[in-house]
């Protein structure tokens, strides 16, 4: 059930389900957007300044956007960004970690050049099986209005 | 030849090769990572807000760091990203797209930390085959110095 502006609770986490990050699917990742050492190679990875074979931290924000999409916050017209105002990367994703991200609804409103879209802002925390915080990225989307107001 | 921090000119483009989006690699990366209608298939993306197949954003930032690792700027260490400020998708990446990136180094500077490393800070744009503007990311990346002070 998509949910529209209107279901939406501001201060409400929203879950998400977990997703294992293989070796393979790093090494994959890393071949095709980010063919860099410690991404593709445990050896080579040792000499870098990780020690040892991380994923891309642009691996972990795709991983993050999945669990978005497949999460319980499934919003009415689809996960559509406006802006990303923030992105960090607190602590690195290693082979076997099992991600899982919660979602703040942290502001929401009509949007006021279009009166049948929202605009939300959301804050997304991901975090591995240890509950070490690995991502984090508010952004500003956008969400349709299950009333639309008349012309 | 990798480029240490007393190598980077502020104020310089440091170009990029170019890089073909396919209509496969559009929706294979949304199966892994972002399993939306409008990245998955073109009939479901026509009734979506896009009106067609789009790239998901985090594939067009994921190949934008290919293209960054490949390209002119190759940096000492490797990319490795400390925060990113911005992120913007000005116009949507459609398969057959080309792009290709041109980073600006903004600032760079002696970590206060840590006096063998430097802290750089740039900002990416990259551009479709008519000159579009796909996306913009401006971030502080680490990179080594070519004379480590001694002690």
């Amino acid at each position: 059930m998509p949910l529209y502006l209107e279901d939406l609770v501001v201060g409400k986490l929203y879950g998400s389900d977990e997703v294992l990050v293989s070796d393979e699917s790093i090494v994959e990742f890393a071949r095709s957007y980010d063919p860099q050492p410690f991404h593709l190679d445990a050896e080579a990875a040792k000499r870098s300044v990780f020690g040892e074979l991380v994923a891309s931290g642009w691996q972990t924000a795709a991983l993050t956007m999945r669990l978005r999409v497949t999460g319980e916050l499934k919003l009415a017209g689809g996960w559509i960004g406006l802006a990303v105002e923030e992105l960090k990367w607190p602590n690195p994703v290693r082979p076997g970690d099992r991600l899982r991200a919660t979602t703040e609804v942290i502001e929401k409103r009509v949007s006021s050049s279009r009166p049948d879209r929202g605009v939300i802002k959301v804050r997304t925390t991901t975090y591995n099986q240890r509950d070490d915080v690995v991502f984090i990225t508010q952004s500003v989307q956008l969400v349709l209005r299950r009333e639309i107001p008349s012309p």
